[in-house]
């Protein structure tokens, strides 16, 4: 199934500070093996493996994860993991592997992949990937997969879809976080699909994009790659960078090329059902794990074992122990060798909140 | 305020369930120091100081917690320190401990003191302890330390007292744990004290009691007490303690005792009011720690630091560890090296259920 000209690009660089207290600024979420035994980064790139050889990938992370990042994955090439020396978002990191690209493979299909979500159907999402290649291999089209609803989320972007088109449909426009009476209209509608963060575009209709919406750091970006291979690489990327916008790849380009309307803009959505997750939070992880395994009570409890008398839905999490759960219900329970996170299922999205004050409060251990 | 004669008998025999996982076969409630930084054992050791020498200590424990008794005691005389071959309740162990006594010291005068209670109040528990002291002294009395109840507790048992005596008053009757409604008149009627389960009276109103209401148990312990002193002694002690009667001193000697009547019993209650606290589960210890420090909303957490936020009225130990909790109400949480409980306020009392659970899988590094 390997495509030619096919290059996949890997965002490493979150810090998921959610899954605090698992995750920590040098052991971000896509670092940690949350669901499985591969690390969620790990899982990302086999996943794209029959697509494409290790030596086509490339990932931009940023410099705390760096070093993580090339101890997971040891069969890609080192100078193709690029550390960020600030973040800026989507939108820099995404054009900066296009330009990379252009040069060496004028002809490439870029596929951006966020390296933090999880696909339950691998073979779902093979299939659609192999069509949102050949849709973007084929001209000026940027191809979006997106997932359909299951429910009235309104954590995720939505992406609202128009005419057919081949195995796709024209995208009509992008829509950042509804509020939950939209999000019902959406749900309801039909035509509404979550916006997974896989896009697919050739380098060249990608680097056009930026100079056309994002002329300045689309300058700065090529100043970078054409230093890519010299010795004055790593000084001109960590002087440049940081001079790119701070903006995401959804405002930067697909809103504002989505404005010319459907017919003009050439981007498809391909709707696809392939378990997708995003694992937003502790709760999300656990409705996933319950969706995979139908755990007793709804219970995920990862322990050296476990007891549970009137417990139910807790996802409770202290490897090398033994769980008691007595009277217990909808809890988040997280265990590390250093601190113990107790929340709810409804208020673990406010785990944030926590690593917040850790940072404020400089406990730079804990974060 | 050293008082002749007097000799303190600590129990130390319990096991303590509730207090799972941080309490352990070989690591009694009673050895644990819940609630401040000396064990319970020795501050009840401590408490008692003041009017005995360390060498007319004597302790019942079990072959379980022996070596950490004298580990953690070693001011006591080692030959003083009992271990039962079996468990049978307390009226055997006190018995064993008056009859012992009675040949050593015939005037004595017997305190029993269970060791897994704390005192808030020492200076009022000095007080009540003196007068008690002064009343057993005096003649075939047998005198009972009770608590003025401040709720309709149901998990205690209570003393009714009738007329005044001295700084005491005369005992009705012993009533085990009553239900609801009752507890709730108790309170109300306000001559009903809970029982401490502290008790003085001279060796020989003890062994005499024995001897009227426990005359097979009295014959055992007298052969075995016999033998104190002597090369026999140790298998004497094993061959004949699992002959004696399971029951308990209430049952055994007070009920039938007070049955008597109030003016022929020679029964007495000191009413007493020192923040006494029988620390039946974590919930207990959470309200016992609440009222000594009013902690902020309740929330009395155990750890190297901790960061809440909407979080009231949870007990979370876990040592070493930052805490974090968001959003809960009403849980207890206690952390070990190898075990992890997961339980409510209202639920800490089915704690016992847990470990019941791990002696039938026979999980007995967990127990």
């Amino acid at each position: 199934m390997k495509t030619e000209n096919f290059y996949p690009v890997i965002l490493a660089g979150g810090r998921g500070t959610r899954f605090w207290p698992l995750s920590r600024k040098r052991r971000a979420k896509q670092l940690l093996a949350l669901d499985g035994k591969r690390t969620m980064v790990q899982q990302t790139v086999a996943r794209l493996l029959p697509f494409a050889p290790a030596d086509r990938f490339w990932v931009i992370t940023n410099d705390d994860s760096l070093s993580e990042i090339l101890r997971q994955l040891p069969r890609l090439p080192k100078r193709q993991v690029l550390a960020e020396p600030v973040g800026r978002n989507t939108a820099p990191a995404i054009g900066l592997a296009a330009f990379l690209l252009l040069q060496s493979a004028p002809n490439a299909v870029v596929g951006l992949f966020p390296s933090d979500h999880v696909v339950a159907n691998e073979a779902g999402f093979r299939q659609a990937l192999k069509q949102g290649i050949e849709i973007a291999a084929a001209g000026e089209n940027i191809v979006v997969l997106g997932i359909r609803p299951t429910r009235p989320e309104t954590g995720y972007g939505y992406i609202e879809s128009g005419a057919a088109a081949g195995k796709g449909m024209r995208v009509r426009r992008f829509t950042e976080k509804p509020d939950a009476e939209r999000a019902a209209a959406f749900l309801a509608a039909g035509n509404y699909f979550w916006n997974s963060g896989m896009f697919l575009w050739s380098a060249r209709t990608l680097t056009n994009a930026l100079r056309e919406h994002l002329p300045r750091t689309a300058r700065v970006l090529e100043q970078i790659a054409d230093a890519f291979g010299t010795s004055k690489f790593e000084v001109t990327f960590r002087r440049l960078y940081p001079r790119c916008e701070n903006i995401s790849v959804d405002y930067a380009l697909l809103e504002p090329r989505s404005a010319k309307g459907e017919g003009a803009s050439n981007i498809f959505c391909l709707p696809a059902d392939f378990g997708w997750n995003d694992l937003g939070s502790w709760t999300a992880l656990h409705e996933h794990q319950v969706a995979k395994g139908h755990p007793l009570d709804g219970n995920v409890i990862s322990g050296s074992g476990n007891f549970t008398l009137d417990a139910a839905d807790n996802y409770i999490y202290a490897p090398g122990k033994f769980v008691a759960a007595v009277g217990v219900r909808d809890l988040v329970i997280v265990e590390t060798e250093d601190a113990l996170l107790v929340t709810t299922r409804e208020r673990a999205q406010d785990v944030g909140k926590v690593v917040k004050h850790l940072d404020q409060k400089k406990l730079h251990k804990l974060v």
